[in-house]
């Protein structure tokens, strides 16, 4: 195979591009911007915008169709259970395009197809047991292990947001107490400042409090406020660092991995979350994994779905 | 290969026996006391066993060593960093007795082992994704990912009874705050029974504070008495099969295995203690891995070590 087309399907754009087996993306991404009203009318305007594709970047001759997307996806079946952004439902989508497209199609959920960007074309490029943690709104996971992805018995591998941090904590949307989600989130970071805004103490520029006034006391906004070296958002920062260590330290007990990629929008942060997280690592988990884990920032950002996607059909078929 | 030599290699005694591919032990095992008395004692006295067995049972041509011992371990290194019950610290053990006996010899730390034979010849057998958690005095556990055991970047991999459940938790030997292994471990049984005990709603029958006022409160007893259907064993019991589960949903979600293996004494109450922790797997766990994972008592006992160190001889030379 010459290229496959690398897809991140997301619920308002859809973005391909043809990558090669090193995960380099052969040319500038078609982007459409996708209709998620109903599923069959989702369904033909992503077969659309592949059929141009197809024709767009005919001269990489892409052979196979890698799509990423969220939600809880078996990529084995090629089905999606289930998007929080996409109007599709059980619905064995790699199939449905395969048929529609006439080449192979493998489908993979975001966070799987992060992590195998990181480790094939990103901050763990070479390594063999990666596993990544992707830091949005909630916290999400990929593992690649062994030098390939590890999905599961059924796909619903990585959960590492749903693993319970505090057994009598806050509760999660899944229904549980104490998810890492509760605690290392853009969630969490919007929490722990509310509790910190106005507090002479916590909050002594006074900056969280503002924001607050104004409605706009996000993890995005508390983000901001702590690359300007607010004292107060660092502070929550610093919180939220904290526990982003024990998910670490769980982590490396766990897997003993090379390396620990942290992503996603609040992995933005970079040094100012990653620096006190790794040097938690250090000081509470357990040797000979401790000695070993390096814990770094993702550098495909917001490539990481296509890069991904793409990644996983030359897994699947190149 | 006709067979090979499983050994497990216990800090007060040694049993080796020939195992065939499939986990089959071919004959009743050698078992011959250790002398735990320094490093160069211990090591003699293993190759001495070691050159026994290899004549007691030549006409089952074993070709390969396959050693399981308790403690941190590099396989793939041949190294034993640490172990609880010998006296190896830093120890190349598979070098200098391949050296010695002129085999190949391949080295594995007791909870791979037995995760290893679980999946190859006990309660796993033929399944692909394995995740068994030890229940002892501490909680071990050992992962079988996509057919093959997974021992992370330096051997160290698996540590699931350091996996931080409550953040606030009780202190752990490693240094830590509320690890899995301070809740469902034998010391916890000991030690939510040194709480129920002498109180009438918790211990009715006063058989746990009998026990204390003999100074016998520990796991074992508690274990005994609940399998007598004692009401507060039964309790204490209960207690425990909460925290697991919550081990076990993290499992789940982290792994989405097929099975989830039980073993070690605590694992030995059976159903009394596995049955309410798979309803809470049931209850608290998300699909589709929910629907998926098994959660079984293991079948090799104290065979596991033998067992289990001979496939890994045969997985690594055979």
């Amino acid at each position: 195979m010459k290229s496959v087309l690398g897809v991140d399907v997301g619920g308002t754009k859809v973005a391909v591009g043809p990558v090669d087996r090193t995960g380099r993306q052969l040319a500038r991404p078609l982007i459409e911007s996708s209709q998620a009203v109903g599923t069959a009318a989702f369904i033909g305007g992503l077969e659309a915008t592949l059929r141009k594709a197809m024709a767009d970047f005919s001269k990489f001759e892409p052979e196979a169709v890698g799509l990423a997307c969220a939600g809880t996806v078996d990529g084995a079946e090629g089905l999606v259970y289930s998007s929080p952004n996409l109007p599709l439902k059980e619905v064995p989508l790699a199939g449905i395009l395969q048929r529609a497209l006439g080449i192979p199609v493998v489908l993979e959920n975001d966070a799987n197809a992060a992590v195998l960007g990181e480790a094939v074309a990103g901050a763990a490029a070479g390594l063999r047991h990666v596993v990544m943690l992707t830091l949005g709104t909630g916290v999400g996971g990929g593992l690649f292990l062994n030098g390939r992805l590890y999905r599961g018995a059924s796909g619903g591998a990585g959960e590492l947001g749903h693993v319970i941090v505090q057994a009598d904590g806050l509760p999660c949307r899944c229904g549980n107490n104490g998810c890492l989600e509760m605690y290392a989130s853009g969630m969490a970071l919007g929490r722990f400042a509310e509790v910190r805004a106005g507090d002479e103490r916590t909050d002594p520029t006074g900056a969280l409090s503002r924001l607050r006034k104004q409605g706009r006391l996000t993890g995005r906004e508390v983000s901001r406020l702590a690359r300007e070296g607010d004292t107060g958002a660092l502070g929550v920062v610093q919180e939220l660092a904290g526990w982003l260590g024990i998910g670490l330290v769980n982590i490396t007990h766990v897997f003993d991995p090379e390396m620990i990629v942290v992503g996603g929008g609040v992995g933005e942060l970079g040094e100012l979350l990653i620096g006190p997280a790794r040097a938690f690592v250090q000081e509470h988990a357990m040797p000979p994994a401790r000695d070993r884990v390096r814990v770094a920032p993702a550098k495909l950002g917001n490539k990481a779905g296509l890069v991904g996607g793409g990644l996983a059909a030359w897994e699947a078929f190149g």
